[in-house]
């Protein structure tokens, strides 16, 4: 087993602070993707849409998406449990993942994609589209605030990928100029809290 | 239980289809979108994202996220399976539907969100961005035929929600003008498998 690993990109962090939670170790391997290694034949051929992490299985097979891979190894090593417990709790916390991946990393990264400079020349950016994901991701983060005004974690009781996905936003977000505001007393609660577990140094 | 639907909206078409195949019946009430019912307080106390599907258990849990909702039908009828049958299946499953859902759904609703008359006045369009959208969605089906030729189903020999969420991106693709080209036959060969079972009038 490998993990292709990007050290500076925010999807991968995923799956580190994941592997971290569970106590897991994989074998690694990093892609710069600030040179273009993930845009190298060699690469396209593990992830032909050219996104890192990939973890490539000891049969060959090459596993891309963050969440993906997680999922992987939620079911190959159930504890500690990060994405649910039963079915409905299996269902609340694929709600809140998604929930802070497209209604938070969703709008980060795509203010990152339209507006800053490691993107110029790579992809097509509009500008004026960056400016309503920053926006919006500002909104976000003022709504999240009163959902954790009732719960200590994105998902209930319990520390999940949720945390994962929302944690990694927001430390994200900063690099384009979203930030928890002052006012937002339960997000940083919640914010210092799973900021101070090991696994958020992945 | 009771499942908050919209007719006209891609997101609960996905559910929808996820049942038909299952062959669980819901008890369903309509939301009417064009309407604004998805904004008045009765539904965002439901869903204070002001989404559809939501869908009310026994409990009085609601659960959003037309994936999540799908998930939890997964977990409590698991035949025949629509999201993997191992951990390696159901994680390659999971990385198929995501990309449907990232690579191709998503630059579909992007485009309709940020150029069609339905969404002028609701959000801030940027149709320059819409462009954008419309352009990447385009490069993704050609993409997806290239997958395609090797294996019947998005996500290898067997139908899955990664087939789901594709279908449902492909017909609302109609919209915005993104289409299945002539020469994509594999797409094309796929397109007629997945529309022609019954799910599909779902």
């Amino acid at each position: 087993m490998l993990l292709y690993d990007s050290k500076l990109a925010p999807n991968p962090r995923r799956v580190r602070i994941f592997l971290a939670e569970k106590g897991i170790v994989v074998p690694t391997v990093q892609v710069d993707i600030a040179r273009g290694e993930s845009r190298e034949p060699s690469f396209l051929a593990r992830n032909p849409l050219g996104g890192t992490p990939v973890l490539e299985l000891d049969d060959g097979t090459h596993l891309a998406e963050s969440v993906a891979i997680c999922r992987y190894f939620e079911e190959t090593q159930p504890e500690p449990p990060l994405m649910g417990t039963d079915a409905r709790d299996r269902a609340l916390v694929e709600m809140w993942q998604r929930r802070m991946e497209l209604e938070l990393f969703r709008w980060v990264t795509g203010c990152f994609q339209n507006t800053h400079a490691f993107f110029a020349g790579r992809i097509e950016q509009v500008p004026a589209y960056g400016e309503v994901c920053r926006k919006t991701a500002r909104d976000r983060l003022a709504w999240l605030d009163g959902e954790l005004a009732g719960r200590p974690f994105v998902a209930g009781e319990r520390y999940t990928i949720a945390d994962v996905t929302a944690l990694v936003a927001v430390d994200f977000g900063r690099v384009v100029d979203v930030r928890i505001a002052p006012e937002q007393k339960h997000l940083m609660r919640w914010y210092e809290a799973v900021s101070s577990r090991p696994s958020a140094k992945a």
